[in-house]
C-alpha cells in the first residue's frame, strides 16, 4: 500500500517525531485494512466489499425505521441540470463547493492539440467546455423541481425518499470527508407545523439508532458553510433560528466530532424557489433528515473494530446481517 | 408532464403528422408513467422505485449467475483521478465522451463577479478551475491502478466485480442513451487463454440471462465509437480481431437494436498502461462482460410491459422479488 502522499502530510501533532514512529491515522488504518482504497486523490477512495456491505445494512434500517412515511422513492443520477443548479441558488451561498462537468467538443484538429498538451505534460483542460451538468451537492436538489412541476401538494404534504452520490469540492485526509459520498435522506415537503414536527420525530428516531448502533453522540445546533464574510452572517441567523441539527459521533483523530446525520428546517426557501404549493395556494415549506452513508460507516469502524464480524451482537442485530 | 423539449424535436419520421396525432414515443411512455423523470436535460433521467427495484433484482442476478467467479468486489464514486484518467489514454480514442469537473476556487471579489454573471444570465462558468477529478467513463476503469499496485497477479488471474455511474457526454433522445447510467461488470486479469475462456463463457451465460428473460436478442461483433477519420482504422481493427462482442436487444422505436451487455478483449492494452503482470512476469491481459443496467431495465420494459406485476412468471421468477 503506497501511503506516500498521505503520511507525507498527515495532520499536524506529530510533526516532531519520526515518521516511522507514528501510530497510523485512521484513514491509514483503513487503507491498510482494505476498507477504503486509495486513488491518489485526497477524498477519493475505492469501497471494499465489507464497506459496501455495511454501508447497504445502513440503507435497510433507514429503510426499514421510516417505513411509516410511504415516502415516495425517488432516484436520480449524480448530477443536476445547470438550470435547476442555478435556481437553487446554490452558487450564493457554497460556490467554493459545486462541481460542474466539462467536456471536449473541438474537431479533430482541437483534438490534435488536445494530444499534444497531453504529451507535453501541459494543461488540456483549457478545451473543455461546460456541458450544461452540475454535480449533485446534496441528495435533495434534485427533488425540487420535479415535485414542483406536478402541481400543488396535499395539504398534508409528502415525504420523498433519496439516496445519490453527492460531490463537493473539499479534498481532506479526513475520511470523514470525501469529495464524493453517499447521502440518503426523507424529505418532508408541506406546512411550516408538519416540517417542524418531521423534524423532530427524525431527530428522535436519530438518536435511537445511534444508540442501537452503540455509538457515542450529541446532538447539537449546527451552520452550513456558507461562503466568504457575508456567510458568516448568514450562519449565524441559521443558528440563532435553530434550523439546523447535527447529530456529532467523534470519528477522527484528535478532532472534533463528525456530523453524520443532520435534522433541517429550510422554511420556504425551496418553496419559493421552485414555487412549491400547497393545496390552499400557501408556499410549501421543506425540511430533510440526512444520513451521511460513508460517515456512519466511518464511526462504526473506528468505534467497533475493523472487522464487523467482531462487533457486539446488539450492533450486529440492528444491521441485520453485515 | 411537460415533454415540450421532447415532442419538439422528436426522432424523424413523424415530421409531417400533426405531433398530437402522434403515437408516443418509447421515451414519452416512461416518463408519462413515472417509470424515468424528466430534469430538463437530455439523457438524465430521473428513476421511480419501480425502475430502481428491476435495476436491483437484475444486479442480485447477476451476481447470483457469478457467484462461481469469486471475484472481488470493489466499488468505486463515480470519478477518477486525472492522472489514472490521462494514463488510461481515454483521451485518445473518445476525448468527446469524457467529462472532467470543474469547480470555483475564487475570492469574494470573483464570487460577486460570479453572481453578477448569473444575473445578467451570462456564462458564469468561466471561472471554474479544473479540479483534478474526470467521472467515470467505464466501470472498469478505477481497478487497473488499484491492481497493479498491489504486484503481480496469481497466475490463475483474478476476476473484479465493479458497479458505477458511469457519464458519457453524448445527449440523445434515445432512452437508451443517457448521459449517466450505471455499468455492472465482471472484469478478468490474467493470461490471454484466462480472458479468452472468461469471455466466451460470459457470453454464453449473457445470452442465458437474456433467454430467461425472455427478450428477443442478438450477438453480434462490435466496435467503440473512437474519436475521427483516425478512429475509423482502430473501429475497423477492432471488428477485424473480434475484440468486442455486444448482445443487442431492439428497445427504440424505429432504431437498430441496442447493445444491452457487451463482452470485451482488451489484450494487453491497459495491462501494458498500468504495467500489470502474471507471477511469471509477462503482462496480464484483461477483458471484461459489462452490463448495462438502464439499458436491460429498458429492455424489459418495452417488451413485457411497463408494470412488472404482469410481466410473464419465466422472467418474474428469473428476476426474484421486482
Amino acid at each position: 500500500m503506497d501511503a506516500h502522499v498521505l503520511t507525507e502530510e498527515r495532520p499536524a501533532g506529530g510533526a516532531a517525531a519520526s515518521p516511522a514512529a507514528l501510530p497510523p491515522t485512521y484513514l491509514e488504518s483503513l487503507l491498510a485494512a482494505g476498507l477504503l482504497i486509495e486513488t491518489g486523490v485526497r477524498g477519493l477512495y475505492g469501497r471494499s466489499a465489507v464497506f459496501e456491505g455495511i454501508a447497504d445494512a445502513l440503507n435497510a434500517v433507514i429503510t426499514r425505521i421510516g417505513v411509516d412515511q410511504q415516502a415516495e422513492v425517488l432516484r436520480f443520477p449524480p448530477a443536476l441540470g445547470q438550470t435547476d443548479f442555478e435556481t437553487s441558488e446554490y452558487l450564493n451561498s457554497f460556490p467554493q463547493l459545486a462541481g460542474t462537468i466539462h467536456s471536449f467538443c473541438g474537431d479533430e484538429r482541437a483534438h490534435r492539440r488536445l494530444l499534444a498538451r497531453l504529451e507535453d505534460k501541459q494543461d488540456w483542460t483549457d478545451q473543455q467546455e461546460p456541458t450544461g451538468l452540475v454535480l449533485t451537492p446534496a441528495a435533495c436538489y434534485p427533488i425540487y423541481p420535479v415535485i414542483a412541476k406536478r402541481g400543488p401538494l396535499p395539504q398534508a404534504g409528502k415525504v420523498v425518499d433519496v439516496l445519490s452520490y453527492c460531490y463537493r469540492h473539499e479534498p481532506s485526509l479526513e475520511p470523514t470527508r470525501m469529495q464524493l459520498f453517499r447521502q440518503r435522506e426523507y424529505v418532508c415537503l408541506g406546512s411550516p407545523e408538519r416540517i417542524v414536527a418531521f423534524r423532530q420525530l427524525w431527530m428522535e428516531r436519530g438518536q435511537q439508532l445511534g444508540r442501537d448502533l452503540q455509538l457515542p453522540l450529541e446532538v447539537d445546533i449546527a451552520n452550513d458553510p456558507f461562503f466568504g464574510r457575508g456567510g458568516k452572517i448568514v450562519a449565524d441567523s441559521q443558528r440563532e433560528q435553530k434550523l439546523k441539527f447535527e447529530l456529532l459521533i467523534p470519528v477522527n483523530d484528535g478532532a472534533p466530532p463528525t456530523a453524520c446525520m443532520s435534522f433541517n428546517y429550510h422554511m420556504d426557501h425551496f418553496g419559493s424557489l421552485w414555487h412549491i404549493a400547497l393545496e390552499d395556494g400557501s408556499t410549501a415549506h421543506t425540511g430533510c433528515v440526512g444520513f451521511g452513508i460513508e460517515r456512519l460507516v466511518l464511526a462504526l469502524l473506528k468505534h467497533h473494530g475493523l472487522d464487523p464480524a467482531n462487533w457486539p451482537q446488539g450492533v450486529r442485530d440492528t444491521l441485520g446481517d453485515v
